[in-house]
């Protein structure tokens, strides 16, 4: 959360600036700002609250500059005001700062050094300028000395990724950069820089990737990477090969219905790049081999990632038999699991960023666990840094709320449970014809996204006046129910909880009232009857019931039918009709679907 | 949930079960009814929606009889109309029914034999009594006969208490269970049956256990208990305990205050009745040893049990290092779950009927896995049917929102961790003295409980307009947030979540609003810097914040400020202000504190 963005030597330094922070729009969209230098005396700072095109129209044509930093903003410390927007300055307007991240003790770094000053913002921000002005004014160290005297002061587990600018080197940027990603951008005749590549495809896709603790001088035609000793670092650019017009929302209203479209490409983009035209498996043997050696999995992951964790938990032990462990990364970081004697590792992460994922990937690697991550983007931080990397290749994913993504998750850790289970000659992975199922499921994507307008008009009648609303199901239908009830809370700001349906009468149900929608989802043969005895349950108490079914077990009345497929899968197909309605109630409001309030994704703080 | 009565042989019937009815109103007070018979030709139904006092005020004083039953409803099929009440009867009026739980093949048995017959009701039970009167009047069975043969007829996952009454043979109760509790009272002269003996303690303490598939026949002198094949089968009544007047709320407005009120004194009562003056161990080493035994535990609960149960996965693992895993019981018992090889199973129930977790029960068992079984309710199914009890000796928790057997659980889960610790000799189990921290925890409580009027406060000024709110932690700050939102959920219908607090950016956050509560819980040292950090965000978001912190983490300006003690133990002061917060806001609101709307206690439906 929160986009950087910086240019050196480029005329056109405003406008990559926006371009750039348009584009980084899925990070926050607090506020938003950008600092630039014409490095002929002429500077400019320009801030406003609100979504980039606030700050876009509040640019007037005498702003202009080559070098330049720009933010766009998920609030952390501080409200959303335009004083608390970055770039952040020091007291003598001198120095220019941009963060993504989290400065735990920035009050006790204020009462320490900085009594004297006046501070314009409430942000933790503000504090780290502050402090580089003050070794420069007043102990006369160099900026560059400043800068790392200040990094130096904060508390180990502060997380940032820095921009800094002196008005007095108007054509360089210093950068750090600790647990927030960021990534230098080599383009024709000056540099860039960057939250993520999608920023800057449309002048590079050379890139050069940063360490944690390295501190950077990029000037228009040089990039000084160094420790915090002072060695210098030589790292040789990596490619990267999306396409800048993947990220265009082309003939969509939102890049949320461009990416629920998508889904069923996706599906057989990864069974064709996965498994061979037999259906045997092309995943590395070296992970499979790695895998094998464990006594249980644990899969780590957060928001939709854990949901997909969840129901890739009933394929890992179904299709290979290890027990596995589903965790939310957050608490999984701060406790003190007693592990098995030989675990493994799988961290699911759309944007390979997750701080809090990042953590637990940490604690596990240094107590020598073997670990794999399965993301959507090259060369992230968790690819980076896991023993393995499986790779979603869903493309870009620019709405907040995460669709394609999620299915592209099970998908790939359907896969590697039947590659595994396979491997370890399980009956049931070996008969398991998961190339056919895949092609199944693809197809009953298509079919409701073909009857979306039903959805649309389901979401009309009942949806959008509500309050509240409660997804239910038992087993793998109460994870998609989590998953559903997120994408309904995320984006159409109704409270829905996803439930487990015998939970609900032990509390939840003294919520239901005349007309509160209960969507239930029924795809398991097993608990088929106690779900809807269940869903009857919340009927007899007014509620208006919805059910979305497998065909193999609908019954007259229900508002979904799903065509069949294995049930392990059905999560694949039961989320869609989850995800349209979320998206129509959100339209529906007149909402902004792909930035909800408050959100962000790639949530780099803990 | 449901509630029955039955009398048979006392010309105070109607007295009897209205009295029984209202002990028993905390299992369903959607609707009630009775039906009585005077063996001199004269019969009456009365029926009412809503409570018993509704019922009771129908009574006119020709009402009257010697024979009767008595049903208060939480209804599973059906909307809430007097028509649904029970007893429902059979369309020539001879045969009357009571029933608590599912038949779940209603439809097909309507459809086989009773396509002619005219139904007034939605109900499955009206069903079963019309099928009793097909095999009747129609193959001209006998009364019993007809019973059976309908019983024979209802699928094996059914759940029933029935008590049936034929006109033409008034003082006769037909009895059977399936699932759902019933006991027969042995009274002075004549005979009772119940669903809780709380219902008939006021006439004996004398009860009859009945088990799955008896069929017993209970007439003023007799009671004649038969399997289904029509043997006779010999059984010893038990004596219970408690005193009626425990039931009673003495000198406070509601049970529920009552009961949080409690709580300290039930702690010292546990304390003394499980560990020695010296701190040692009281609990059985039977069990002891069957549980060190086991390479990992199951914690099984529903509601407010499974949120003690995961407040005992941390005590088990820090102070046995025993792997401990917590299950939502309806989840569990229709998954596949891969076991370890020695596992042990404890369950957690208040009432000890969970239906939920008797599925589970049954299924361990039959696999020969040792089980314990934590409840208040001595004699209660899971009680005996589990290979281990220990009793929370809580006293009859009334409310139906759960508060001090919550505590209780984790007192005792407290009590077993550190025996089993001891005696497997570890070092940080050996170290705790659990016996001076409980005193600690008692005294915290008491503090919390003497401050009443400021969450009192706290709960006009910003609780009773709201309505949405959250609970956020991380860890067993998380596991108590999860209970706290329940119990504001239940009884004051605020739609309440709490959230690792680490989680809520993935999502949630989208729900904050300006003013929106948001209560943090702060008494880990490891992570309370993260949850301030997470609260802060909801704060940059408009969110309306408290924070219920230890003493030892508090900072300026924090709302409720508990008493420090071993950050393991936490969880049962936290959760003090919550249970008051929720008790007043239910209050201010002018709702029925104890009587939550659709609610029931003692879950006995799956």
């Amino acid at each position: 959360m929160c986009g950087i963005v910086g240019v050196t030597g480029n005329d056109n330094a405003v406008k990559l600036l926006i371009h750039g922070l348009e584009k980084l729009e899925y990070r926050g969209y607090d506020s938003a700002g950008i600092y630039v230098n014409d490095q002929d005396g002429h500077d400019y700072l320009v801030k406003r609250k609100g979504a980039i095109s606030e700050l876009k129209a509040a640019i007037t044509p005498e702003v202009h500059g080559s070098t330049g930093i720009g933010h766009t903003r998920w609030a952390t410390h501080g409200g959303v005001t335009v004083e608390n927007a970055h770039p952040q300055f020091s007291q003598d307007d001198r120095f220019y700062l941009v963060h993504n991240g989290v400065i735990e003790n920035y009050k006790e770094l204020k009462k320490d050094y900085l009594s004297d000053v006046k501070f314009t913002s409430q942000t933790d921000t503000e504090v780290v300028v502050q402090l580089v002005d003050h070794f420069v004014v007043k102990d006369g160290m160099t900026t560059k000395q400043a800068f790392l005297k200040t990094l130096s002061l904060l508390k180990d587990g502060a997380s940032y990724a820095f921009l800094l600018m002196d008005r007095e080197q108007p054509d360089t940027l210093y950068v750090a950069k600790n647990k927030s990603p960021l990534l230098i951008g080599l383009a024709d005749g000056f540099n860039v820089v960057c939250s993520d590549s999608v920023a800057m495809l449309n002048v590079t896709h050379d890139f050069l990737e940063l360490k944690d603790g390295e501190v950077v001088t990029v000037k228009p035609n040089s990039v000084d990477i160094e420790d915090r000793d002072g060695n210098h670092i030589e790292r040789k650019p990596f490619h990267v090969d999306t396409d800048a017009s993947e990220a265009d929302k082309g003939i969509y209203p939102y890049y949320m219905l461009k990416e629920i479209n998508e889904q069923p490409n996706v599906l057989r983009k990864l069974s064709q790049k996965y498994l061979s035209d037999d259906g045997s498996s092309k995943i590395d043997t070296k992970l499979l081999d790695a895998m094998k050696a464990a006594d249980r999995l644990y899969i780590v992951g957060a928001g939709t990632s854990y949901h997909a964790g969840l129901v890739g938990k009933n394929l890992f032990e179904k299709l290979v038999g290890i027990p596995t462990e589903v965790e939310v990364a957050s608490e999984f970081a701060y406790d003190d699991p007693l592990y098995s004697e030989k675990p493994f590792f799988i961290f699911l992460s759309q944007s390979g960023e997750t701080a809090d994922s990042r953590v637990v990937l940490q604690n596990v690697t240094k107590r020598g666990f073997p670990t794999l991550t399965i993301t959507n983007v090259q060369n992230s931080t968790l690819s980076r840094e896991a023993d393995y990397t499986l790779l979603l290749d869903a493309g870009p994913e620019i709405s907040v709320a995460s669709t394609k993504a999620y299915t592209a998750q099970i998908t790939l850790e359907a896969i590697l449970a039947k590659s595994l289970g396979e491997s370890l000659g399980i009956k049931r992975a070996e008969d398991f014809n998961l190339r056919q199922q895949l092609g199944l499921v693809a197809t009953g994507m298509q079919a409701v996204i073909d009857e979306k307008d039903q959805i649309d008009q389901i979401s009309k009648d009942y949806f959008v006046k509500a309050t509240k609303a409660f997804y239910i199901g038992r087993g793998i239908d109460y994870y998609v129910s989590l998953e559903a009830a997120l994408k309904l809370k995320e984006i159409s700001y109704i409270i829905a909880e996803g439930f487990a349906s015998g939970e609900l009468k032990h509390g939840t149900i003294a919520l239901i009232e005349k007309g509160t929608p209960v969507i239930a989802i029924v795809t398991q043969s097993k608990t088929a009857g106690l779900t809807r005895n269940n869903l009857e349950e919340t009927k007899s108490r007014g509620a208006k019931t919805f059910t979305i079914a497998t065909e193999a077990l609908s019954e007259d009345g229900d508002d979904i039918v799903l065509q069949d497929v294995d049930e392990m899968l059905t999560p694949l197909l039961s989320v869609v009709p989850a995800q349209l309605l979320a998206y129509y109630t959100s339209l529906n409001k007149g909402l902004n679907v792909d930035r909800p309030r408050n959100l962000a994704k790639s949530v780099t703080v803990e």
